[in-house]
């Protein structure tokens, strides 16, 4: 099942996307995607996605980020594929670094503010960062089901209610210069999410995604998501450790090797540059930069 | 005006202590503290407090945290006094920090997870921490009433509805070894807030506040807010330039010097610990370490 929060009649809408590309309305159901991952009702989409007499979404309505107002910030993990690791930690950005310690010994967990999601297609405001390094960082992305605390590694897959696509956009230049990543991280549009959150039944094995990001057109990360250092298991394990992981809670679980300030000169996203983050099954999450 | 959020029928009410340490019931302007100052009815409440004919809450109704279900993560200041940067970098247990800059020259901002807050009396779960390395840090925090991106400094205090107190208390084990401070800083019960939530009106210039905390009736930290490195306007500008400030936004400034590893060997907190930090007039926040 490939869940959409949709806009009609100027409100946001939960839905089911179809394989014709159709959208159900599960706006009957629940009142936002959120509240369908808090009310355990996967069963109730089912049967109506499986109705034929279900009410479709109109054909050219607009998708807006699957949870468009999180509950509290995006958990986000640092430095987790180590091709990515080193590229940060020889780049002269990674504020926190001592030489010798690219590879982390355990999870760099930190947040992005909820203000920063923002949908396919929705500029992300490049603007916003005074330095004008603004960066991309395409990602798995995961959501929780069931919520809890000290979820133990060998749990923890079925506390997992789904996948979407983040992509963890960064002003560099904040992100060394607060050394806590938050301001770098966390900026107005800054959280570009989607554009399906699929549910886990129908991924199976993580490991098995590949995360491929293009910046007008050219490619610059491709990875297995089997690369992480720290695997879906072991991040929730982590984070649950001491924090109670809330239903909806999103886990970006990090990038691959291929950011712009891995080049040299870094190349960062101008005006107009426009970045695609693909994950298939989830689909393509693809933003201008303004 | 001291706002509080009490308990009564099992459900958590907004109110108004009053000085004789009645509390005037305000449910019926809003359902929370929250909503009060995202609905700007201070107006009505200061109508409803002085009404001779209004209703009280029970008096020995529970005080919880003035907001006890944030609508997102804590915002946090670290090393924002001069002397506790100091004691932080000295220690050993400043994951981040280099040589030589103990002080910040931009406010290092992180979060806390909203499932951390707890209000007066309630216990702070020190087991959470498998290091047993518990820390303190009183500070006084900010809430925000109107919100705003890009708030200039000059323009900045026009935008808090008021302070609270907040124990911002730290795993220092956690904190140093995932680099970023989350995991550390986030853990269930973590950060203690109240008792109360002054209106700025009643506070007038907050640099002439004074936080001290003691442990077990010990003094521990005393320092006037005066001596913030970066003051709540800088902060407001910080936050806000790229990150929309939303009103109910919490901001904790930061901690002065006497937490717990600025002794040698370092002074963590113990199961059955008291630790209060007391800002008048928000009065004394207290909680026992279990």
């Amino acid at each position: 099942m490939k869940l959409v929060s949709y806009v009609a009649d100027g409100a946001v809408r939960p839905g089911a996307l179809r394989d014709d590309g159709r959208i159900v309305d599960l706006g009957g159901l629940a009142p936002s995607v959120l509240a369908l991952i808090a009310g355990d009702a996967l069963d109730r989409v089912r049967a109506l996605v499986s109705d034929p007499a279900t009410r479709l979404a109109p054909s050219a309505a607009p998708i807006v980020a699957p949870i468009p107002e999180p509950r509290r910030n995006i958990f986000c993990v640092g430095k987790n594929y180590r091709e990515h690791a080193l590229e940060f930690g020889g780049s002269g950005f990674d504020g926190g670094a001592k030489g010798g310690d690219e590879i982390p010994e355990a999870p760099i967990i930190f947040t992005k503010a909820t203000t920063s999601v923002v949908g396919p297609f929705a500029p992300v405001l490049g603007w916003l960062d005074p330095d004008g390094q603004v960066d991309y960082e395409g990602e798995l992305a995961v959501v929780i089901g069931r919520g809890g605390r000290a979820i133990a590694a060998h749990d923890a897959m079925s506390h997992v209610f789904g996948y979407t696509i983040v992509n963890d956009i960064t002003a560099r230049g904040a992100q060394k210069r607060h050394k806590q990543w938050l301001l770098g991280k966390g900026l107005d549009t800054f959280c570009p999410m989607g554009p399906t959150l699929v549910t886990a039944d129908e991924i199976g094995d993580p490991a098995g995604l590949r995360v491929i990001t293009h910046v007008n057109g050219e490619l610059r990360q491709d990875a297995p998501v089997s690369d992480l250092i720290f695997d879906i298991p072991a991040l929730i394990a982590a984070i649950s450790q001491g924090i109670s992981l809330l239903p909806g809670d999103v886990i970006a679980t990090g990038t691959p090797a291929g950011v712009g300030i891995g080049f040299s000169p870094p190349r960062f996203l101008a005006a107009n540059d426009i970045v695609s983050v693909r994950i298939d099954p989830i689909g393509t999450l693809e933003n201008p930069i303004h």
